[in-house]
């Protein structure tokens, strides 16, 4: 039973941090998206198309969660944003700690929307808030459309679904109907969007739901 | 620094459970093999392939590994092989109690070669011994081919490297050199296999290998 109090503690800890984080994003006007996935489902891709549409009209960094290497932070570099990059080691998720650190390294006065690319990770990373507003979960149509009745916590807490890479639905076995039928069963909210982030497919949808969010927390502050 | 004694408690345990799998596997001439790698890389796909390969000649078993549903052990039993679906609910990998369950249900003495596809997951279940006897980590292309590199414990640990879904290298980009060496660089014994679950390209290479393995152990003792 130590393991379990243990969980229930770190958890704890976590939900604290991220409350934390929470009240700053709030005081700040900052938006922050949580994006998660499996590796490879397209996060960093998406990301690359996301703040293409919010260059000049909002201020946007990105938080990079991985185990090793800068690779997607010095992408995001090259994309013209500012990036920091999180390696968790061995870890298989972000948490709140790790979002704090990074915040305070990105100058919050000066930033309107934050993106957090979670580990690839389709199972841990859901348990963990970090203080974000929405959370985003990327599927790609390769990996099959049993997905969500086989990890159904990710999906539980999901707010906008993307199913990503359906320039590839002509090669692969994938029920586009099946898959979304699903998910609303698992969470009945969920905004669902079909996206190529290699073509650029449906990616103003999404950009134009995350250009709402931004602009709803900034209320009637002045936009850039 | 309790949350470290607790891990160690927990792996040091799992790893006492993984050698006597370890010890029931070698007296009973059983092979296993832990199969890994991300959720969609075409684990399920695999095995379905490979256990057609096994037919008639060993006494195949698996174990699957999921969060929820009972869909992959239900693949397995249209396959025509005996299957045990081990669900974890929001676990992140198998554990070697999971696999010793799993194998007293399986009837030990009518086995030759179990597979056990672990829970969809490039992190967590690297960390855990199951009493193996090798490893298969399945990438697919679309993943994309700086894989090793950010997820470089799950690679470090693995035998056999399986890149799937090479029918659709033509659709993506993907680096198939620079994936092979950097993972490599990593695990310089990993044995590559590039194969095709969809056409069957390439699969009959890895079954030779698992057939030799199963061979090797099974030693002076009569084939099926």
């Amino acid at each position: 039973m130590v393991e379990i109090r243990i969980a229930k503690k770190l958890m704890g800890a976590n939900d604290e941090i991220a409350s934390g984080v929470r009240d700053l994003l709030r005081e700040k006007k900052i938006t922050a998206v949580n994006v998660m996935g499996s590796p490879g489902s397209g996060k960093t891709t998406l990301l690359e198309r996301l703040v293409a549409f919010s260059k000049g009209r909002w201020r946007v960094a990105v938080i990079e969660g991985d185990l090793e290497t800068s690779r997607d932070a010095e992408r995001m570099d090259r994309a013209g944003v500012r990036a920091v990059q999180v390696t968790t080691g061995k870890g298989c998720h972000l948490h709140a700690g790790m979002v704090q650190d990074a915040l305070s390294a990105l100058e919050p006065d000066a930033l309107d929307l934050l993106y957090i690319e979670n580990v690839g990770n389709l199972v841990c990373p859901s348990g963990f808030d970090l203080g974000e507003d929405f959370r985003i979960v990327v599927v790609s149509v390769t990996e099959g459309d049993d997905k969500a009745g086989k990890y159904p916590p990710m999906f539980a807490r999901a707010d906008l679904l993307v199913l990503n890479k359906i320039d590839l639905l002509p090669h692969v076995d994938f029920d586009v109907e099946r898959f979304e039928t699903e998910a609303q069963e698992i969470q009945p909210k969920v905004d669902l969007f079909r996206i190529s982030c290699r073509t650029g497919e449906g990616v103003d949808a999404l950009a134009a739901k995350v250009a709402a969010a931004v602009a709803g927390k900034k209320g009637a502050g002045p936009e850039r």
